[in-house]
Formats: structure tokens, sequence, C-alpha cells
């Protein structure tokens, strides 16, 4: 049975049960590292989320799936039928060999919310939504649930994503989904009250300072580009080294350049050759392609800006040096955006009427809530990462934390659907 | 109907029929860049080997799949129960999109000079066997089938294949091949007369030269290694670029490194790093480990060695300089080889007899000879590659240069065979 208390200054998650969901979920895809694995539309991944609806239906919550493929919990109780909705939301989809609480925990601390407020008989004045947004990961795309949903997710988008085309249609179709009708999911801004989001830092900070909520002030904005260098595949064996176009030596080149170029030159930057494929792919071949993953992130627009125009420079100047070919595909453009100052300032009151420590970081890491920002009036509570270990299965945050983290969205939520912010309850 | 005539001085094989196979057998497989793509075991490879067979057999030639998987077709007509095997051979695996003659060019006019002797009625005083070996360019293991022919296919190299161990089992299963039983594949080298190879020259040499033929002297000594650097998988937008133990960066590294080195210190020799995989391989995950496949080729065992040496101290020194773990495993070694003087002279006498130039030359490329070198006197005849192109889609050999390697290999079977060398023929 639920332990929530009624009284709305003393309510509370149920501890035991967002803890058991953590647990079942973990085994959903999960690794021997002990991480969890569940890509786009991956079985593990369409498990959880099937999973995710059937724990929501199994308390009597509505449950939905939109056009974009996001996977809803709702609990409506006000008798208005103008009601507004406060989406809590994060995804159920990992990075390959991820960890157990990325996005995981933001969707599980939304639909033990949904349980709390209906297991207390609150009458919250706004519907509340635990939602499942499709693919924030981006192995297909990035933020492509909440992107459709905030009526942003664009046609260049879908024609070049960063996991390629193939896989993009190929998922979609796994999963069920139409790829014309992805932009049905629209949401009007004006049913909506807010959007909240629980996550882990998936940095060190919190922990450094031993400070339990952080409160995120932005989000950075990141950029993707898929780079091909072209050469010409040839023998091992019998081809000179000078006479060789190899398309692997303008890669580790590339590789290298952008380092230095990120350490030296754009210090509040960071840039990710993330992968590498050479084609053929043999010992005894020369590389005739090798195509690169490169992620560019930056808080500051301008500096993004300048960062990509000096690091795709350096890779024409490499193509040049080496003899080869070279193509950039942009595949994924995430604007740096501000979080709500009114919800900021809530999760900031909830944390103090909690008895924890807050502070206002941004976060270096995409999420959701910066599709959902441009939309409606949005917020983000982290909690500490274990030596700011993410996007690994060694991913870690303390349990004490993790409660802490749904017990400050719970009480913004009550505040928020309910209380003293008129510009955001109906 | 065959052209071939039955006079030993005229004797050449049919061209036509010699092309009408190579056609045939170049859809198996085919690439849309022009190529073929038949790795060890794959459906292209063995559909290419049971075409092989069935034209044999089309023929009235006896068939034989041994231990190792070798297909063989057999031209008998001694009536003397101790006569020995005169084996012609090559390969009909490729390298992943690879070309259409290299090994193919070798096999096909083997097949070609056994009908064409069964056509002209000549009575060889040894049976001539058409090979093709297994697993020549090393997918798995290399030279896996002429290994186990020759009695030189060590535990270790099954162990370590290059394909990795998996790959290995896996193929050997679809093949129908039974690991333990690989070695029973050896052959008593009193039961063999000698071997002979044509093979395209993948150099641009003999075209550079503008001469018809190249009479193999020696084959590289050649070795492989999987390199593996192991960092920390780490979240790419939230990891400071400085505190990452970025294994792609050790990889990038070490890549342009063995570049240099060769380059600079070792004139003779080549390196190559035909293949790097990331994982987990995503946009938003620093590189936790990336393996490379290393190829090392040097005419001369002692700069081997010392190659060898050198690249892996840099390995070592790279893994430190960026706080990375490093693996290193040694997945292959094959010796420089030295062809039979007398095969030699009989493949110059034959080139020489039809009107050809011919040259001296070192293979820069491995080659199924190596291994039946040391086993029974073993040559190989070179033809020209256009462009010296080779281990790629647009790998090319004129016409007539086929056809006259063709006839070489069959001028000198005869001699062999049936004529002045008793050191070969029985």
């Amino acid at each position: 049975m639920s332990s929530a208390h009624t009284s709305k200054t003393a309510l509370r998650v149920d501890a035991d049960r967002l803890r058991a969901d953590l647990e079942a979920l973990s085994a959903i895809g999960a690794t021997p590292e002990g991480g969890v694995s569940r890509p786009s539309f991956s079985d593990a991944h369409l498990a959880a989320r099937a999973w995710f609806l059937e724990r929501a239906a199994a308390v009597g919550l509505e449950t939905q799936i939109d056009a974009a493929g996001n996977h809803s919990a709702i609990l409506r109780r006000s008798p208005r039928p103008d009601v507004r909705t406060l989406l809590l939301g994060s995804h159920l989809d990992s990075v390959p060999g991820g960890g157990r609480f990325d996005g995981a925990l933001g969707v599980l601390a939304a639909l033990e919310v949904l349980r709390t407020v209906q297991d207390a008989g609150l009458e919250p004045c706004t519907v509340l939504e635990a939602i499942d947004f499709t693919d924030e990961e981006g192995t297909l795309v990035g933020l492509l649930g909440s992107q459709a949903l905030a009526g942003t997710l664009s046609p260049e988008a879908l024609r070049t994503p960063r996991g390629g085309r193939d896989a993009l249609v190929l998922g979609l179709e796994r999963a069920g989904l139409v790829e014309r009708r992805l932009a049905e999911a629209r949401r009007d801004p004006a049913s909506l009250a807010g959007y909240l989001e629980l996550h882990i830092e998936q940095g060190p900070k919190l922990e450094q300072m031993g400070v339990d909520i952080g409160i995120v002030t932005r989000i950075v904005g990141a950029r993707s580009f898929l780079i091909v260098f072209r050469g010409r595949p040839a023998h091992s064996g019998t081809t000179p080294m000078d006479a060789r176009e190899d398309a692997g030596i303008g890669a580790a080149s590339f590789v290298l350049a952008a380092r230095e170029i990120v350490m030296h030159d754009f210090p509040s930057s960071v840039a990710t050759v993330g992968d590498v494929r050479f084609e053929p792919g043999a010992f005894n071949v020369v590389p005739g392609s090798a195509r690169l993953a490169l992620d560019l992130r930056s808080p500051d627009a301008n500096e993004l800006d300048r960062l990509e125009s000096v690091l795709l420079a350096r890779a024409r100047a490499v193509a040049k040096a080496y003899r080869l070919d070279l193509e950039i595909s942009p595949v994924g453009s995430w604007s740096p955006t501000a979080l709500d100052g009114e919800v900021r300032a809530a999760i900031g009151r909830s944390a103090q009427a909690l008895g924890l420590s807050a502070f206002d970081l941004p976060s270096g890491a995409g999420h959701d809530a910066q599709a959902l920002a441009p939309l409606t009036p949005s917020g983000m509570i982290f909690v500490p990462s274990v030596g700011g270990v993410s996007h690994a299965p060694g991913e870690n945050t303390r349990w004490q934390d993790c409660v802490n983290g749904a017990n400050v969205l719970l009480r913004t939520v009550v505040e928020l659907a309910c209380g003293r912010e008129p510009g955001l309850a109906s």
C-alpha cells in the first residue's frame, strides 16, 4: 500500500514503490556491465515503454500514445472542461551501453508523482501527464518526440537524421509510427500549464559541492555533423605509403585536431568524435572512406557558430592535405535554451520546504526540456551523479538523492498545478 | 566447343570459355561499384565455391572438398598408382568490397588448364589439381586452407584469428567444417609435384614497365595485430575535455604515428590501420574503447621484427600519454618466403616460348604460395593490374593479359607435369 500522506505539506512519494519500479525497469535491456542498452525502438526500448504503460494502467491511470510515439500516463481529476495539462517527463531510451538513471528516473518519478497525487485524493487544477518522450538520446534523430510535441521537428532532421535515414525508416516501422503523421503530436501551447523534468546531473558538480538539488538555469546548445572522408581503397601490401589516399589518416588527423582546437581556443565548449567507421574495414585494405560522428556543445550560440566554422574549416584543410574528398552533413542542431524563471523559483521553494540544499547550474547535456521551453514554462530538477559518470554502465545516483528529486518534483507539481502560480495552473 | 589445340607447342587455353567463367563468377557477390564482395564463408563465397565444383563436374573432372574446406577439381590421367599431384590454385574469397580478379583469375585459369589438357587428350605424368583455398584473404584467419594443407596452421592462429574468434566459429559452422579436423587437410610433401599460382600483380610495376608477365621471386612477410585502447565511456556534453579518458584520441594518435614512423624510418615496409571501431560508438558518448586492425609488411624478416617493436612501443607510449589501457593481440604472422628457382625458370621459359615479355619481381601481397613454398616447389605468375588498383571494386586486368597468364600457366604445367623437370614430375 502507499505510504503517501494526505497532508499537502507532508506529502511524499512512495520511495519503495519508486525503487521497485526502477529495479524492474533496469532489468529491461540490462547489460552485463550493470547498465542498460535501450537505443530508440530496439526491442528493449519498446519493452520498456510497454512496461511503463502497464504500470500506469495497473493503478487506473489513463494511457496514451501520440503520433510521435510519446507514451503518456494521465491523471485527470478536474471537472472543468478547459483544464490545461502539466507535463512531467523524460525518456526511456538510452545510449547504447548506457546507464540505468538517465531519462528513466524522470519518467518513473513522474509516474510516481501521479500515483501519489491520486492516492492522496488531491484534485489538481490541471491534468497531470507523465510522458516518456521518443528518441531523446538521438540514436536516430534526437529530441524527436519532444520536438514533435513542440511543433519544431524539422523535415531536415528527418531527411538527414544522426542515425542515418535507413535506421530511422526501419525504426519508425518497428514502432508502428508513420513519418508523415509525426507532426500530429503537436500540442497547442494554450493547452499546456508547463513542463517539469527530473534528471540526473550527468556531471560532477552537485556531488563535489555536496548539494542535494540542482535547479537548471539553461541547457547548452549542441550540433551534430556526419563527416565523411573519402579516399581510394587499395591493397595494404602493394600500395606504397606515399601513393595512398587513405581516408583513415584524414579521420585520425581530424580527431586529434578537433580536440586541440577546442581545448586551446574554446574553453567553455566541448567537441567529441564519438564514432568512426572505416570502409571497407579490413586488415589488408587501405581505408576507402571514414565516417565520423562529430558532436559540438556550447552554452553560447555565437561561440557554437564560431566553433563549427573553425572545425569544419579544419576538416576541409585535412581533406586537402591528404588528397581526400569530404562530405559534411549537419544532422542535428539544438539551440542553447534558458529555462523559466518562475518555474525555477517554484523548484527552489520546494527544495527549501523539504530541507534540501539547492544550487543553480547550467546543463551540459541536452534534454527534452530544451524542446519544451519555447512552448511552455519549463523547468528541470537535477540530482547528483556519483563521480559525474553518465552515458556509461557505471552511471549511478544515490538512492536518497533519487527520492529527494522525486519529492521536489512532487511538491513543485502540487504548487504549479494547484497553488499560487496563476501563470501556470489553470 | 573447345578451341584448344592438340599440339603441345601450340596448346592454348580456350579464352572464350575462360571469359565466360570469369563473367559468371563475377556475378556471384557482385557489388554495385563493379567489384565483388565474397568474404570467407559468406553466402556469396559459399555460392562461388559450389559454382566452381559444378563447373568442374560438368566436364567430367573429379571434385573434392578437404577437411579445411579447400575445393578441388582433379584431372587424373596417369595409370601409375604412385603418381604425384601438381597443384594449381588460388582462392575464391575476397576482401569486403574487393575486385573481380584477385584470386578468382587463378582458380579459373587452373580449371581452364585442366579442361584444356583433358580436351587435348594429353596424359600428364602427374595428377593435376585445381584448388580453391579457404580464407586466403584473412577475413577470418588468413591462408587458412593453404596452411592447413601445408600442415602449418597453428592452434594460436585459430585461437586468436584476425576476424575474431566468434566469427571464425560461426563461419566454420556455416561452411560445415569441424575445427579439430582442419589439420586433416595436411598433405604429404612426397605426394606433391609442386604448386603453381596465377595471380594479378595488385601493384603498378608490370603496367608501368609494359611487361606482360611477372615471375615472382619472393613474397613479403606480414604481421597482423589487433590493438585495443580502453578508456572510460562518458557523456560528451558534461565531461570536460581534460577529464576525459577518450579511447578515440589514442586510436587517432596511433594511426598517425604509425604512418609517420614507417614513412620516415622503414622505407621498404608498409603499415596500415585498415579498420577502427569505437565503442559504444555514438555522437553523445566519449569513446570507451577503440579497436584497431594493424597490418605490417616487409620483404625482410629482421626489418619486420624491428618495425613491430617500434610500432608497439609507440602504441604503449600513446596509451600512457592519454591515460588509456592497452591490449595488443598478434592475430597473424606470415614469414617472407622465397619461391622455387626451378619453377621460376620454367615460368620464364613458358613466357619466352609464347613470345611474352617477363620480369622478375617480389610480391608485396600475401598469397597461398607463401604457405605452399616450404612444402613443395612453388611458383607464381603475375599479370599486370591496371593502375595497380587492387582490393577495390575498380581492380582490373586487361583481358589479353588474363589470357596470357593462363597460357603461361598451361605451358608451365605441361612442362612440369610431363616434361623435362624430373624434380617435379613423377
